[in-house]
């Protein structure tokens, strides 16, 4: 079933990896002087930098982190140990530039976009703010769905349009981050839903809930799951039902660079909630994705190994933002130019094995 | 018993961590617009900056890779699968900036110093290159100690100096790398000696030798202990004993880096060899030390585990050069400024969870 145009066409332009680049890639890996593999995930992530950007040497001509918001009526729940009044406050502190991901961000030198997807207050124009509000925060999945198809339609649409935007602009390393108070749970819930884990396996403690909020969360979502029985092969469905409009706009980012032969970096446990819509409604997305860092959420593992992506980093993070996926860009650039700068074994005189 | 004067000044110099310094930047911490712990390990490596630097904001005032070389008489036994000549080969590419060191530091933004510390042919001089040659190549450890008593101070006198070399041009984080045919077997017999770890348990294939060579390797390395018997708790006799000439330097980096207040990032399996002999003359410089990543040769993480030492990365890396160690570099970079540049709660106007 079609199910927007531009949702639609964003899908159908996300095509198989460049296998010439991947394959001269791979052979320039074999010539640089280094024993061969002995860069490890450096030189694998640079083939697939190659198959993606549709380059033999590719090159990082820009970065950008996009930052979705957005509230979710499941908070009244009690499953998030911060106020929702916290979402707003943080876009704020995002433009002001005082957030961890705005720090991270400067030092990988990458550009940050905002949008406000659906936060649950009126947020007044400003420079770096995407106003792009899908609702005022996503229904309370504990109770029904998160949202109409109309809006998720628009949320996905949201995203493809900021990661044109940045691709326009000239970045081809995009990733995707969160900020919205109680967006843990929804997460959870498209994980199981699209994994099949259960519950308790995919739900943590998010902003640092104890014992009992924990409990009663992995409660709060099944009680989700039963329900809005999402059909967790259907991307779009379990958006619907479990999702979330921040959550949304993030799979959108994904297709959309995807789309635009970008590399795609999955930050955290609500990108990779995102990442499995993304991936539902397109599994070749996956080949796209570069998972940045392992979550201390126990679900972020669980969605990853589903798209059969491995994490570069486990830095014991949990904050989101895109704060993981930042501060991969520096390895995923170095991945890239040490198959651009390296001298061969011919153009340094070094004497390869076979020499010896 | 006294060493030299430069090495035992440099020793003594080694203090406890700035534990008000430490107190002030945890503090720090736990205001700042995150739930607390979400920066996972990018919060302690910030507190131990803290400590290290005697600073309650730590702040990175310039990066350096030292990057020593010097070959092995062991090498003669074939435990190596490229040719001793590309010692000197590759000296000669860290200096035309071919290396994958040469494209990391540049990712880094590190200055790179290359130390001829014992390369078995005279290299002409050049700029970016110290002459400080121990000695032409260790002897071969399967058959007699690798250098003198002399020799191994001095070893650690050209790390020293050249760390404080750095310090004075303004370098606040320091790693050492290493460059040397055959230089796995040497750090093997070191973690051996040292942890008191089994020699099959801490030997690797290096460059990339086949099983046959490996068995012979150990062999090798077995045969090194037992012809020279180190004393596991003397850093010095370990060095004399089984060590080599860029292994004694990279120590008496990691001392004199330490002396100077700055943080020594250890790279991989080479540099954690040195890291333990530099450990065993002063226990005290693993508080500051900060290891970049876990390399896939397996005494790496044995040595860094005998230390408490953590990797930041696992990357599946295995060059040396000190590329793990600049790959760390903007990780320990983005924990430093996290901690400086991002808002509190209360200038942010966010609300904390006890609001809530």
């Amino acid at each position: 079933m079609p199910i927007s145009q531009l949702v639609d066409q964003t899908i159908a332009a996300i095509g198989p990896l460049d296998t010439d680049a991947i394959a001269a890639a791979t052979a320039r890996q074999g010539m640089l002087t280094k024993p061969p593999g002995s860069l490890g995930r450096l030189e694998t992530l640079s083939v697939q930098l190659a198959g993606i950007l549709g380059q033999p040497i590719p090159q990082i001509t820009g970065k950008a982190v996009i930052v979705a918001a957005g509230d979710h009526g499941v908070a009244a729940e009690g499953v998030s140990a911060y106020p929702a009044a916290v979402t707003p406050q943080m876009v704020f502190n995002f433009l002001a530039g005082g957030a961890a991901i705005n720090v991270l961000a400067r030092q990988a030198g990458a550009d940050i976009v905002v949008i406000d997807a659906g936060v649950a207050v009126d947020l007044a124009p400003q420079p770096g703010l995407t106003i792009a509000k899908v609702g005022y925060g996503a229904g309370n999945i504990a109770r029904g769905p998160a949202m109409t198809r109309d809006d998720a339609i628009r949320c996905l649409e949201v995203g493809i349009t900021a990661a044109n935007g940045r691709a326009d602009a000239g970045a081809n390393l995009i990733a995707g981050g969160d900020m919205g108070i109680g967006n843990t749970t929804p997460s959870a819930a498209v994980t199981a839903a699209v994994t099949g884990a259960d519950v308790a396996a995919v739900t943590g403690r998010g902003t640092g809930v104890d014992d009992a909020a924990l409990a009663a969360k992995i409660a709060t979502i099944r009680r989700a799951l039963e329900v809005n029985r999402p059909d967790g092969a259907d991307g779009l469905d379990v958006l619907i039902k479990v999702g979330g409009y921040e959550i949304g706009a993030l799979a959108g980012v994904m297709l959309g660079a995807a789309a635009r032969r970008c590399a795609v970096i999955v930050d955290g446990f609500i990108s990779g909630a995102a990442a499995l819509i993304a991936w539902r409604l397109c599994p070749a997305v996956a080949e796209r994705m570069i998972a940045a860092h392992r979550s201390v959420e126990p679900g972020h593992n669980v969605a990853l190994r589903a798209m059969g992506l491995t994490p570069l980093l486990d830095l014991e993070m949990r904050l989101g933002e895109g704060t993981g996926a930042a501060l991969a860009m520096p390895i995923i650039e170095a991945a890239a130019r040490c198959l651009a700068e390296m001298a061969t074994f011919a153009e340094a005189g070094v004497s390869d094995r076979d020499d010896g």
